[in-house]
């Protein structure tokens, strides 16, 4: 009997916290994703994630989210929805459907809506100050408006053996309405079997679906790999493979974990972090480097995790 | 120099016949999907592509399509727009941006209609006459109201050895509104790289997201399988990995070529049919039995292809 629940970024920490416990008292890794997920989406300081995530270019935050079951293979998932509180919900209650499980836009606001879901103006007054300014700077200065990419994914595995993942984001800042990225597609931003073990990717969605990178790496693992290895080879060679072919590749950053609750990750950017709790291991975050194609990581220092939290909660002011 | 093209369904005939004058004058694949795609969705008697499509259980047609590049392995795709003449064009389209490559709703709509491409009620009369006919069996003799997924999928290889994928449908008949199934689903219902060959997949979208397909022959092909291997390969341990875990496998088949134009295809489903074309085949429609995990097809007889066009041409009348 082991368990063991990984998740994207430092945002993911209090989730997995709460997962863990559950995940301690032999529940399920459903039922421990949901939890942890709902978390970060209920905390209004992580900016690409639920309650106060960054608007679309209209204003509008438009969320993605999906859930994947390891036993039944089960996918329900949600792109582009509006005003409802916990996206990852919904996501897994298309999951126990035989048909409809993705539902995209006014069509995934109203099943939500008729199954009783929690309504709420996701839109916070923080985000649209991050809005008016980026605004400004886009019209200023010209840049380009896209950013801020760090969906939460997480993947868990319980005492029964069973595993499951999950993901949430509002995705990138000043998309356009109605974009949705690699969250909400399965093999791209998640993939999960129980007797092999799951992945889930955070980064830009758009590259990211052009290598589905959670699949390949649940497949490595089968044939295998270990999740180190898995994580490793699949971000290096589809960041390789997008450099070839496109002269750039977009942010990717991956975790996983086996069905024994081994664990991997891997990233093609500086800075991505991680949170993992096992049975042997509290819940802690580690923060990543990749060096020539191989991620090496290393506990986040207090310094580290000061500065994380008081980036996203220091005043902000209209520019 | 060579070129072939293949697709899902009889229906692809007409399309597949002039996008292989295309590939013939040096055209390449991505004008020629685009070309065979958008003749499937104007032409007004197939049920589940564009013009005519079965509409969802609100009587509303929402289209899906994608496309992808297999040199760039750009994609773009669109799941659930309603009331535009060609899907395919505005996926295509879409591939050509860095961000925002996937819409969604009402986003998608607002896209398209911002680039100018036309709208069209795709609702047809017939359409109209099959969606109360079926609202009254579902009532009457409580019937499963879904059915009719063949989506298209299309590969095409040109002279320049350049590759490309494209899809579009209506999706599951009587589907609820905003649902999308595999065919915007990178890796599922498409895939696709210039250097290894493509594939894409039709049958029902909930199940082969579980499996990603596409993705997966793709990558067999890679590896060394031919194509009729890595269909069967890839099809038949999907549909063995869905019994085995849930008792039941949804309809699954798949076409695809590599990048020398030799082909494959594997079905689970007696009685799918595919359209080929290439420098030495002209365009034939085959139709394929599975036996024990290997799939074979003959070519379709006269009387078999005078059947599928009678049956979707016959009178229809409000029961």
């Amino acid at each position: 009997m082991s368990y063991a629940i990984i998740a994207t970024w430092r945002m993911a920490l209090e989730g997995i916290e709460e997962g863990v416990k559950l995940l301690k008292d032999n529940g399920s890794s459903a039922d421990a994703i949901e939890k942890a997920v709902k978390m970060v989406e209920d905390f209004p300081y992580y900016k690409s994630v639920g309650y106060g995530g960054l608007p679309n270019e209209n204003g509008e935050v438009e969320l993605d989210a999906a859930f994947m079951d390891g036993d039944s293979l089960s996918i329900g998932a949600v792109a582009g929805i509006k005003d409802f509180k916990n996206p990852i919900s919904i996501a897994r209650k298309l999951s126990e459907q035989k048909f409809n499980c993705f539902l995209v836009g006014a069509g995934a606001e109203e099943y939500a809506h008729k199954n009783g879901f929690e309504r709420k103006n996701m839109l916070t007054d923080r985000a649209i100050i991050h809005y008016k300014n980026r605004l400004k700077e886009t019209v200023e200065k010209g840049l380009s408006p896209y950013d801020g990419h760090d969906t939460v994914g997480m993947v868990a595995l319980d005492n029964s053996d069973s595993m499951a993942s999950g993901t949430s984001t509002s995705g990138l800042f000043m998309k356009k309405r109605g974009r949705t990225g690699d969250s909400a597609v399965s093999g791209s931003g998640f993939y999960v079997d129980s007797e092999i073990g799951g992945a889930t990717a955070t980064g830009l969605g758009e590259d990211i679906m052009k290598g589905c990178s959670s699949y390949e790496i649940v497949r490595l693992m089968k044939e295998g790999y270990t999740p180190q290895q898995a994580a490793d080879k699949a971000v290096s060679e589809l960041n390789d493979l997008l450099i070839k072919r496109r002269k750039k590749a977009g942010d990717i950053s991956v975790v996983c974990i086996n069905n024994k609750g081994e664990f991997g990750v891997a990233t093609n950017i500086e800075n991505f972090s991680f949170v993992i709790a096992t049975d042997k291991i509290e819940p802690i975050v580690y923060v990543c480097k990749n060096k020539n194609g191989k991620t090496t990581y290393r506990v986040a220092t207090e310094e580290w995790l000061e500065n994380y939290m008081n980036k996203r909660t220091a005043p902000l002011k209209l520019k």
